[in-house]
């Protein structure tokens, strides 16, 4: 019986876990924060803590991770962390082959989100697939004839920065109107905040979300945003169906260009309930030409959905599995 | 020495050649105009008299076809045209095989142009590619992992159809601002007519163009709109810059989703002047994300992109080859 080890390095959190081929049950699965100091030194010693702890004296066949930040895939090096430093060309993958003497596999968690649900959650079955996380940023990966497309330099899949508004508000990335700028959940909270700020006695909306966080506008997020809306506050809904609009014609274009089967969505705002996703739906149909058909699905995996790519993608390096 | 045979049905033309395998010179080479009152049965007997007179008493070891509309290229049945009537559903691959005895390949004029240029145009070399027409329409076929990427349902590369201004002009798809809808031949010609009708006399421009159709604006096209501001006229100028705008934000976003090595781009439009390419280049590096990286270039086959694509999709056909 061949035994996965799945690893994931998330940014502010650490997950290992392992599983025997086929299997869909965790062995062993232990989940760790990243230090606030943190640094890719500490992170390697806290996953190396986690490999052993749930290892004991077992030995995997492979290895899978997930990286939360660019990553060159075809070498398994880490490009670099936006959230932890140090992480700047990093090879995780020959570090882990060297120390544990089996092949590994390393992909950015978009696209290895992508793999897990295509092999494992709401895109089994389903060769040609887009999948979209949206919550702290919106980030996106492909699967195409049944494997993951990265695109010719690694950087496929950056659903958050296409322009879907050229007169929208300016994007962290410098342009207008971003997917990400409109419906992420930092910006949600955001543009929630200033038209609060700006808004008018006289206007309708906002008590609710007022409300949630005493008035403290600064603890505005996009989670109270979509708990707002889902309560009935008109500011709220107008923010969050701004979002919505933003996915939909984001992902009407995308089935424009590529015409996959299924899209689907991942990450915190995607739970922002029915209104949210009917808005979506409804402009990505809108938006896209009558003849070109898709279906735009949940996400399966929750949370777990890089650790099960990571166990596809270390599959995937074992010879006639 | 395989002879192929490739066909081009090209809506108002219809074009034959025959080629050796490995040889990129034409051994014939045929063209006739489809009549005014044409429809599938008459274009049908035409190609069957261009293919007879080129192949005289030769056999073509396979066929390829190049078709100027929508087609089921895995059982090569032909959707519909949108300009010849009585398309619907025919069968053209298994129309030329029964009556040839070899095997044929058929797609629609875009992919077979990606497929052209990927194998002997500007696209050689290039494993990943976006190939754009930009004429009477504006269309697009892919090349990934140097095959064809179609779609699910075979609808892939409609960027004529991608909104990148939700508040512009309204497309004949029932949109606003689609690529097309700015960048198009005939919707240049109907921007600078718009434009020509309102303007007030204090306003600069338009001099150029009035004088290229001799004051009658039904007679305005995209090349006179080319024409024109090659030649200084400002109002010109806006309408080919606008179009060129909505290319490099179109091929940007394109950029940031799929991260192709190469953007081709044919068709008459981008034959208007380094002005029309340097906005589209600009705009679309501005677009896309630092870190994802592109080039721009122009189509190398011509008029002839079609049948050498036809070419190549025939040779896909042949075993062993």
């Amino acid at each position: 019986m061949a035994l996965i080890l799945a690893l994931d390095f998330g940014g502010t959190k650490l997950a290992a876990a392992t599983v025997n081929v086929g299997s869909r049950k965790w062995l062993r699965y232990e989940r760790r924060l990243s230090p606030a100091n943190a640094n890719a030194s500490t992170d390697l010693e806290i996953m190396r803590s986690l490999i052993y702890s749930l290892l004991e004296d077992t030995k995997p066949a492979a290895i899978g991770v997930s990286f939360g930040g660019p990553v060159d895939a075809s070498t398994g090096t880490v490009r670099l962390s936006h959230h932890v430093a140090g992480w700047e060309n990093i090879p995780l993958k020959g570090l882990l082959e060297n120390e544990f003497g089996v092949p590994a596999g390393v992909d950015n968690d978009a696209n290895i989100a992508a793999l897990g649900e295509h092999r494992f959650g709401a895109g089994q079955g389903y060769d040609s697939l887009f999948y979209i996380t949206v919550s702290t940023g919106v980030g996106g990966g492909w699967i195409l004839n049944g494997q993951p497309w990265r695109g010719a330099g690694g950087m496929a899949g950056e659903i958050g920065h296409i322009v879907v508004d050229p007169a929208g508000p300016v994007c962290l990335c410098g342009k207008r109107g971003c997917v990400e700028r409109l419906a992420s959940g930092p910006y949600m909270a955001q543009n929630a905040r200033e038209i609060l700020e700006k808004k008018p006695p006289s206007r309708q909306g906002g008590e609710v979300l007022r409300g949630l966080v005493g008035n403290d506008l600064t603890l505005l997020t996009g989670q109270l945003v979509s708990e707002a809306a889902a309560a009935g506050d008109d500011l709220a809904k107008e923010v969050l169906q701004k979002a919505a609009w933003a996915l939909g014609m984001g992902i009407g274009n995308v089935a424009n260009l590529m015409n996959p089967q299924r899209f689907v969505l991942g990450g915190g705002v995607t739970k922002a309930g029915e209104d949210f996703w009917q808005v979506v739906r409804q402009v990505a149909r809108e938006t896209a030409l009558p003849e070109v058909d898709f279906e735009i699905v949940p996400a399966l995996l929750g949370d777990d959905a890089p650790l099960w790519g990571a166990v596809a993608i270390a599959s995937m390096t074992i010879p006639n599995l």
